[in-house]
């Protein structure tokens, strides 16, 4: 079980680190953020940001490295939502 | 440091369960997923899953409730959006 539990710990991790990627590449694209809700990225970001200084606390080296790739697609993300809601 | 550690972890855990509330509040209103990236939610899916699992390998009773709500709301939208798709 300890080699499976590993596995699935940096599974995890590593879907956080990638989700935001099609999300962002999409809405790069496609420039549509109509959808996008400021409040849930707000969110994510703020949790993201928690993670890191959490896995800091820890000393995980891991959940700071995927938790900051997911971070800076999310904010990428989050800078877009808030830039069409100025115009 | 030790409070300040675990309060860290609490308020992390909340913000990853809580954060896709205000996106399913929004999506169900609006139904509009027409910004909202299938891959990103399935790869969120995923994640969740797997952080569930990993929670029960390490016998971790707050990432399995906090991970379960973030995959319930997570879990609507991503079947918005694939009802939204198939149409």
């Amino acid at each position: 079980m300890n080699i499976i539990g590993e596995f699935l710990g940096y599974f995890a991790g590593i879907c956080t680190a990638i989700v935001f990627l099609p999300q962002t590449i999409e809405t790069i694209k496609s420039k549509n953020v109509s959808g996008l809700s400021l409040a849930s990225y707000s969110i994510y970001c703020i949790g993201m940001i928690s993670w890191i200084l959490y896995g800091i606390y820890l000393s995980s080296i891991q959940m700071i490295i995927f938790n900051g790739i997911s971070l800076f697609f999310a904010t990428i993300i989050l800078y877009m939502i808030i830039s069409k809601h100025k115009k």
